[in-house]
């Protein structure tokens, strides 16, 4: 039981993760574990437009986990270019020392949920990186390209990220998603390439 | 796909509503949609130890939609007396507005898992219960008893309120926090009855 607690009490961490996108009319930053919760509740919702079937109980469960690394690592804006690979290691090294505090039967089951949703070759991985992606464009788009502009993220950058992912897992976000941010960029609310 | 976004849009609100604890090493109070995460996580953690046999992906549906009515209602500790009555009514129709953004084939599966919760009459919403009433205690367990200090909750009304869920959902962790709870009443963590 003690190490139960020790684990739960280790996630509280993620509460002080912050992201670069904030809340619709908050001044702080969203944190990954509010973000989490988000996510998993758009892909329960999202559900019924997934390209492939999915267990969405499968999907969610990833979602909930899937930043746990950013415990050691803090978090890496989607559009960073470059660096991930050692990006990746460090996050394997945090999930791996986090839900190693868990006994193993128990810690085992999450950190393959971490890796499958890293490996997106399943397609509950893919429907769950679809979340991942939209939420903060969906954010962005709310709030007239908050993380965006304060980043200097061009509309060329934004699609070239998401577009793959949201489009092979949920084509018809993304057919969404494409009038939505062209509208955007004829707003001004991106930064220059 | 307008209506899913405008539902998940919505959802942002939840990050504003704050709660009584604070998360650990942080200066700001905690807010129910991190809280919801965290729960999630605690149970899918908790569920060996669970009394009855559960669905755990069930619960843990049940957890991330468990607050969403405090959306309109703000959040309400679990210590305070009376009142309970008209705070419930509020919330249902805080869910219904809500959840009725979804078309209806989504919306009322969610509303079916608040109600489920609420009714803490199924196993898997009497495990939900725990989880939920077991984690500002584990927090303040490890801040010193930081809510209930600033609150005035003495040892006497936390036990009055998390022992008989616990106890019924997950006889383990009530074994725990029993005599965690007594250590700290020596230590003088909470506030006079």
């Amino acid at each position: 039981m003690q190490r139960i607690i020790d684990f739960v009490l280790e996630l509280d961490k993620l509460k002080g993760v912050t992201r670069k996108t904030r809340p619709l009319g908050l001044e702080r930053y969203e944190n990954s574990a509010e973000h989490s919760w988000q996510i998993a509740l758009l892909a329960a919702s999202l559900a019924p437009y997934a390209e492939e079937s999915i267990d969405v109980s499968h999907v969610v469960a990833m979602l909930l986990v899937h930043d746990i690394g950013e415990i050691d690592t803090g978090d890496t804006m989607v559009y960073t270019e470059g660096g991930w690979e050692e990006r990746k290691a460090a996050e394997l090294a945090a999930v791996t020392r986090i839900f190693g505090i868990l006994p193993e039967s128990q810690g085992a089951p999450f950190l393959a949920l971490w890796q499958e949703f890293e490996g997106a070759e399943t397609a509950e991985a893919r429907f769950a990186h679809v979340a991942d992606r939209a939420m903060p464009v969906l954010l962005n788009l709310a709030s007239g390209g908050q993380s965006w502009r304060e980043n200097g993220i061009s509309h060329e950058r934004v699609v070239r990220r998401i577009a793959p992912p949201i489009k092979a897992g949920c084509p018809a976000l993304w057919g969404y998603l494409e009038g939505r941010l062209a509208e955007a960029r004829e707003k001004g609310w991106f930064g220059a390439e």
